[in-house]
């Protein structure tokens, strides 16, 4: 009540309570069904085992929203209690926000229904992010430390149990705000997958920036994670997936949510990575420039022209190469800090500005400050500031700063890796494609349960994966006529559904040159088989062209229980076994998509040609993998596929599946 | 000398200026001269034309020490000037700090001899830490935000442009002062590399921890650092390597300059990795497992019993397991916090304690600031707290904190990695072997200007370098005959000191199986040489044993400008070609040395032992390194040195140079 009364909530108030006459000049009354109206929403602050009698009130009155603050349900085990509370809600048509959440702000429009100490304050103008946090404490509480740094805020919803309303719901609804610049997240899991990927979906056909400090990456914090709530904290290098596909900002820390709330609240974005330094430290200044390559931003060598126009502002011992080292004596000439900044401003060359003060202090300091935030307010290229200073002397410029929206740092790392985001944000790559069913019939189910490679490889071939030319065989004869007919030297393989690791139990035999050496080895494989497994179904040898020449590679795909089939693609050897040089992705991917998925790869080189060999045909390796990803997405069965290896043959020679192997349901 | 008083110096102060009768207070002279002593430091801040005469008179008078403030130096292009006054100095035995610095501060002493406005407060009380900058600007800003963080310094010293007294003059003086914890170097480059190792040596003897920020990490702040200092900025893999071989901690940002300030500066040391985590939000205090994961630190599940005694001072709907979510609730029981901080400090499952608290306000939250400073005060492990919450309602939190030395954050990841660094502190490696002349007789001198690879096996061979059979052949005759003696099958090699690249050239032949074979391959080779290289010098062809059936690694010499030979080691093909995993230490290496370069390799699995190989002869392989490694400290005269491949046989089957390249001076 405090807070309303506090952000001038025009609505009205009821204090309910069977006790009190009055709290804090309201008439208090004894229960809902006592108030003049029916309230819009409850906010719910009693104890857990009176809460069920309060949501009844609600439903019997048709109250649309309830904010249920109380704690002692599902995070206590009490899981019953929860559920009959939903149970009553939905009978009555209430949704609710809780149980055990810190409830919601609406800064735009001045309400705040929740009882954050954050929110006691009278400094929280509204502004463009929305946050919407699984954790009450910890999203209230880096909301307010990235409101002293400058961010504005508009809607902070905090969701608690999610007994009904989620995560999803509340940043679905906010992402429609026009208003909104970034759509913030604190995420410790989900229920469903599909719903969140409707939501970035969503995001991205506004070009909503959505950033996500998701937790449990480590072991030790998913566990954690899982006792904090009852969602799915999934696989982490699947997470990485999905924020890779969609464009999603990854956050770590509360200084990550203070930055990006900072970087993507203003309306600044920015239209490249070369980053143009002017600093009052040489020392500082290098220091800006190695952070900037940290995070992978350019600080391009201004061109001679250009330096000559900055050279008239810095004494002949300053640098005008990129960190401009102004040095102190930037002080003694009261225009040439604002012209300096108006250069960088203008400059083609250079696509955001990361000033770099020292202990600047006084009325000099006051003016640079000044000029600073001036720049900041008219310019259109994102600037990130830092002031290297103590608390005595620089408080006050960092505080003119911060009203005024300029981002100011302390750390030459966090404003290079603040600007950085901007960049990385402008190279999202396209909306994946639409999943939807694709009508076709699955195939899978019609397979026999005895599957080998060969039906394996059957499926591969009916959606369109190359495969090497073979023939399933039974008998010696059969054999050497199928050699005969795909051309010597060909493998050997016993096929048995019981054998699916063939190589290390020895039944394979590569390179066979004639029909001498297949006779001598036909027998000895099934041998083997026999020895490796006694009682093992054997179904025959497939007898298969030898593909030699081309780059091992693997495609795998593995069912996320969360987000559904997500496709690997990696080299062979040592690159997956010891390397785990692994690229994932969501199905579907496009040719285009498997491209980027290659480009993250450590031995890319390798299919681009080095060490004296050819390029590969990696266009066929796209199309390969995109056949595979239509197939994981038709079989619904499908739960993992290996094809290992994938030879990739020369350039326009092609790729072919040599080797797969499917789990399914 | 606003300053000198400001710190209470108790010694005389003379200003000397002709055109003013008094300064301050102060009775001024017109001329060093003129004083009525002869001064123990004259702090120099008039122009740069005038310095020179300021010099003559220290010089004529016997000043010990001079700190030029005055810029327009070294740094202007003015060596001239730089050079003259050093002359000057040195005829007078003047010792010089500067020019173009910003002086030195001794707080221990209260002995302020510089202008930096960053010492003009009341608020800088003595600590343990010992900081001394190249850089000016940024060293005494960097010292003073560390200081509104808590940290406590002992010395700050910049040294400009270094033209007498240098970085390392400083750092190893300060050193020797027991009451300091920590030597921070602010480092653009150094002209000589064996006084700073002797310098890493002289602080390890005394195991006193150094943190050094060097810049010029990349590319273009290599190229700004080179116009700021005339310092030699060095190969960045080497400072690694240099880094890495005596324990210095190194640092990239202001931000670090406090941190290793704050946690260094107080006598709390670890004895293990493993953090203890108490937080009033849960969300919270997974961040802070993810953040402690991330840097390198465990976070343990607590035993049942532990967990048992933690239970009793949290709510039923808390956690016990680690992160401990204590939850808000703990604010209700004003015993419970003091008591869950005893309960880390004495429990032997932990060694350092982090503190995660949240918008914890008002009374509660000043008892819980004070618990924690009696805490820390008290307890022997390292503490890092975070205290996410706006300033309005926790500054005087963070404030009272500070004040007692808690290293207080507003982030998780950057407390974690500040306790990180205490445990890559423990983790240290042993003093690396002293260099010291072998007094053995250079060979490499000895060996003709025409020298092959069977020179080059021959000169490792000489330094106990397990090398191929092998023998130069002049003829047919010759090669058959060598061929039967080492066995077939054998290489063939032409030897030409003009086509040092024989593969390329294709002037090598493989695994040639009989004479048959071998004389077909003689004359094939030698022609390709001379249409490889038409006029080339033919020495012979190199007859050599195979040796197949091991993992090929390189093991590699580069003389460093700055630190001398620099060993590599890594796995050959894909692993130097493509990932560049290769790691570098200064020599000597002895063999543990290698063991633990090898670990740093992420194709270690395949020298253990993985995708069914066996393990390899990883000490055969350390021996051989260890002998390359004296052998390059030995030889001067030797640039580089290739040995590649070094293939490494079986455990107990050695490791043996199979090829071998040299350049020389």
């Amino acid at each position: 009540m405090k807070l309303l009364k506090c952000y001038g909530f025009k609505g009205s108030v009821y204090p309910v309570n069977p006790n009190r006459e009055s709290i804090d000049g309201f008439r208090c009354y004894p229960s809902l069904e006592a108030l003049p109206e029916v309230p819009e929403v409850v906010l719910v602050g009693v104890r857990a085992a009176l809460v069920p009698g309060v949501m009844e009130e609600c439903a019997r009155l048709g109250v649309a929203f309830a904010v249920i603050f109380s704690s002692g349900f599902a995070e206590s085990e009490e899981t019953d209690m929860q559920e009959e509370i939903v149970r009553i809600a939905q009978r009555g048509g209430v949704r609710i926000l809780g149980p055990n959440c810190q409830g919601l702000v609406n800064l735009a429009e001045g309400i705040p229904l929740s009882f954050s100490a954050s929110l006691d304050t009278e400094r929280r103008p509204s502004g463009h992010v929305a946050y919407v946090s699984q954790s009450g404490a910890f999203g209230f509480a880096s909301f307010a430390m990235a409101a002293d740094a400058g961010a504005g805020f508009r809607y902070v919803v905090t969701t608690g149990n999610q007994a009904d309303l989620d995560l999803i719901d509340f940043a679905r609804v906010l992402s429609e705000d026009p208003e909104v610049r970034l759509l913030l997240l604190y995420l410790e899991g989900i229920k469903d997958g599909s719903r969140f990927l409707d939501l970035l979906r969503f995001t991205r056909s506004r070009d909503l920036p959505v950033a996500i400090l998701k937790v449990g990456r480590s072991d030790v914090a998913k566990e954690a994670a899982k006792s904090h709530t009852a969602a799915l904290t999934g696989d982490e290098r699947v997470w990485e997936a999905v924020f890779n596909q969609y464009g999603v900002l990854p956050l770590s820390d509360a200084d990550d949510v203070t930055d990006v709330a900072r970087l993507f609240g203003v309306s600044k974005r920015t239209k490249g990575n070369r980053v143009g330094i002017l600093s009052t430290s040489g020392g500082a200044g290098i220091i800006a420039a190695d952070s900037c390559a940290s995070a992978g931003l350019a600080v391009p060598a201004l061109s001679p022209g250009f330096r000559k126009e900055v050279e008239a502002f810095i004494p002949p011992f300053g640098s005008s190469l990129n960190p401009v080292d102004m040095t102190a004596q930037v002080i003694n000439d009261p225009q040439g800090f604002r012209k300096l900044l108006t250069l960088m401003e203008e400059s083609p060359e250079i696509d955001m500005i990361l000033p770099v003060l020292s202990m600047i202090t006084g009325d000099s300091g006051r003016q640079m400050a000044l000029d600073l935030a001036d720049a900041f307010e008219t310019g259109k290229k994102p600037m990130a500031c830092c002031w290297l200073i103590d608390d005595e002397h620089g408080r006050e410029f960092r505080d003119l700063l911060t009203e005024r929206k300029v981002p100011v740092f302390a750390g030459l790392r966090r404003a290079a890796t603040a600007l950085a985001r901007l960049w990385q944000w402008e190279g999202r790559s396209d909306l994946p494609l639409e999943t939807g069913t694709e009508g076709a019939k699955p195939r899978l189910s019609e397979l026999p349960s005895d599957m080998t490679e060969a039906e394996a490889k059957g499926l591969l071939a009916s959606y369109g994966v190359p495969i090497t030319r073979e023939k399933l065989c039974r008998s010696l004869a059969e054999s050497t006529a199928a050699a005969e007919e795909i051309g010597y030297p060909v493998a050997l393989k016993v096929m048995s559904p019981d054998i699916p690791h063939k190589t290390d139990a020895g039944i394979v035999a590569l390179r066979v040159r004639d029909e001498e050496e297949l006779r001598n080895t036909y027998g000895r494989i099934l041998e083997k088989a026999v020895k490796a497994k006694p009682g093992a179904r054997i179904k025959g040898v497939l007898v298969q062209e030898m593909v030699s020449g081309g780059q091992e590679c693997i495609v795998g795909v593995r069912r996320d229980p969360l987000f559904g089939p997500v496709i690997a693609v990696g080299l062979g050897g040592v690159f997956v076994e010891i390397l785990r040089d692994v690229s994932f992705r969501l199905a579907p991917v496009d040719r285009k998509t498997v491209l980027q998925m290659l480009e993250e790869l450590k031995g890319l080189p390798l299919l681009r040609g080095a060490r004296g060999t050819p390029p590969r045909d990696v266009e066929a390796l796209a199309s390969l993998v995109e056949a595979i990803s239509r197939m994981a997405l038709s079989e619904p069965d499908l739960i993992e596929l290996d094809v290992n290896p994938v030879m990739v043959l020369e350039e326009g020679r092609g790729a072919v599946a040599v080797d797969a192997l499917i789990v399914r349901k």
